[in-house]
């Protein structure tokens, strides 16, 4: 499997947001780097397709902090500007690496965010719908025009406090990127298989469960997918990962148009890859620095990591 | 891949615990049911091979209880039968069926258990070391005569009491089969690459990390390969998974007498396709129900969980 160019390549349509990652691992820290679920799809999803990334940030943003972005091809005509300060979030991972623990979130402009589509961008056949309210995300929904998928991811805070829109949501979308704490705590199942067939019962035909540095799932009526997470020597920062994995997924799906079973599962691999560059330096710098001849060879090391032969045996 | 029955078909011996194991789920209570790391290997292996079992029970132990690991052709020529009581556990698990809560040990007669090898199981080229005091599992290896393969298990509290005689029992096994909270906690590597690493320095070329619900990693010097836990809607009674695996996974290396990667990696599928039994009833129950039949339509369900094919995409 080669991610080589082909001449479909659908535009994905991204709405998340663009902030200030203040950031400490055991291994360094980084201060007011590029940072939100916005940017970190589309750094990934870039490496395939073209993104419309719709955010907001503060008349205080660094802007030429997204110029890398735009190199790559992201159109920022989507990126309002509004008077006020950015969304900034700062995090410490411990030595384990699996949960971040926020130390400060400042939201800024992005408290008041309504997010408009620009009218050349409302057509576009992928939506990703990344990790904000659901009033919003509804929102978005009906700004835009029979997309061919529309795929959403959320958080425990929304399903603490907006669980009825959450759900309500969850009848507008074809897929739901969620991972495996979330999962439980929104359908109140332990178990995934069932966890997933609640989501499915409530509208998405994809349920894609992420468990981290365990791999994630893909979930449908009839075939359960998994792959695992790349094993990195050294994981540097965590921040973004899930992000990056639904850039990598989308923007595969987008950049194909080939919405198969089997198309789905190689774009689980393809998002796979990219959670696993994203990890290996801080903010987008690894997605904005790798090439496309790094991705395909990441992505034949994930089918070493799972392949076994199915000659006859004892 | 089948496991269908092949000429080969070497013994494999294993010593290990005999136990009476009282067990809470969310799902039941079984008491004093087949227990002990032994039990779950032998029923586990004798799909694939003949299976010696090195153990002790005490005079109050039921043994019509194994009868059926007879059956499947288990020799239970080397189980000792010692004045005293038997090793019971009791233990309880909570809705997330992750971690047992042990709530009573008791050891009887295994807390004087020296294992006395058979003259006909000592040129077994198969041996599993299953989970005991390293200072036995060496006491083994000095009375057997050259297997092909040495794998033996271990677990937090041989790790805490007894480094040096585990250190050194890695010296002379050629695979270790841990979890991943053990594998850090003997290395002091977070990363369970690194982990690896450091075991295999000590002497296993075959390093085999479970991860339980989140699959198993097996690492070469050359090679990392990953089965995922397949994901059952329910999950019974965690009881024995890892043994169970280990089972699989030794019982088809000896049964095939093939110690090829390519084999290896099969053997791993193996082992996650009887732990992914074991645990869908109480004690042994499942492990001896089943039939080849049920085991490789198993595997097939493995190979569709991971598969994705490489045609070009995007």
């Amino acid at each position: 499997m080669s991610t080589a160019a082909t001449s479909i390549k659908n535009p994905v349509l991204v709405v998340g947001s663009v902030a200030l990652d203040s950031v400490e691992t055991p291994f360094g820290k980084a201060d007011e780097v590029l940072g939100g679920s916005g940017t970190y799809f589309s750094s990934s999803a870039s490496h395939f397709t073209p993104v419309q990334l719709v955010g907001v940030v503060g008349d205080d943003y660094p802007v030429e902090k997204l110029e890398p972005l735009a190199a790559r091809g992201v159109d920022l005509a989507g990126l309002e500007k509004a008077s006020g300060t950015s969304f900034r979030w700062r995090g410490r991972y411990r030595h384990d690496l699996n949960s971040a623990e926020t130390l400060e979130t400042h939201l800024g402009v992005f408290s008041h965010f309504r997010p408009k589509i620009p009218d050349q961008f409302k057509r576009s056949p992928f939506v990703f719908l990344a990790n904000i309210d659901p009033r919003l995300q509804l929102q978005v929904l009906e700004q835009v025009e029979k997309p061919r998928l529309v795929a959403c991811d959320t958080m425990n805070f929304w399903i603490e406090s907006r669980r009825p829109d959450l759900v309500e949501l969850l009848r507008h979308v074809d897929l739901i990127t969620l991972n495996d704490a979330e999962a439980r705590q929104l359908t109140e199942h332990t178990n995934l298989v069932q966890a997933a067939r609640w989501i499915m019962d409530k509208g998405p035909k994809h349920v894609l469960i992420k468990k981290g540095e365990h791999g994630a799932f893909m979930f449908t009526r009839d075939s359960i997918f998994f792959a695992p997470a790349y094993p990195l020597e050294s994981v540097f920062d965590p921040t973004g990962a899930g992000d990056s994995f639904a850039g990598g997924f989308i923007g595969y799906l987008a950049a194909t148009g080939d919405l198969s079973d089997a198309n789905m599962r190689r774009a689980v691999v393809v998002g796979s890859a990219m959670g696993s560059f994203a990890v290996e330096k801080f903010s987008n710098a690894r997605l904005l620095e790798i090439t496309r001849a790094d991705i395909d060879a990441r992505i034949r090391e994930f089918r070493q990591l799972v392949a076994f032969d199915t000659e006859l045996g004892a």
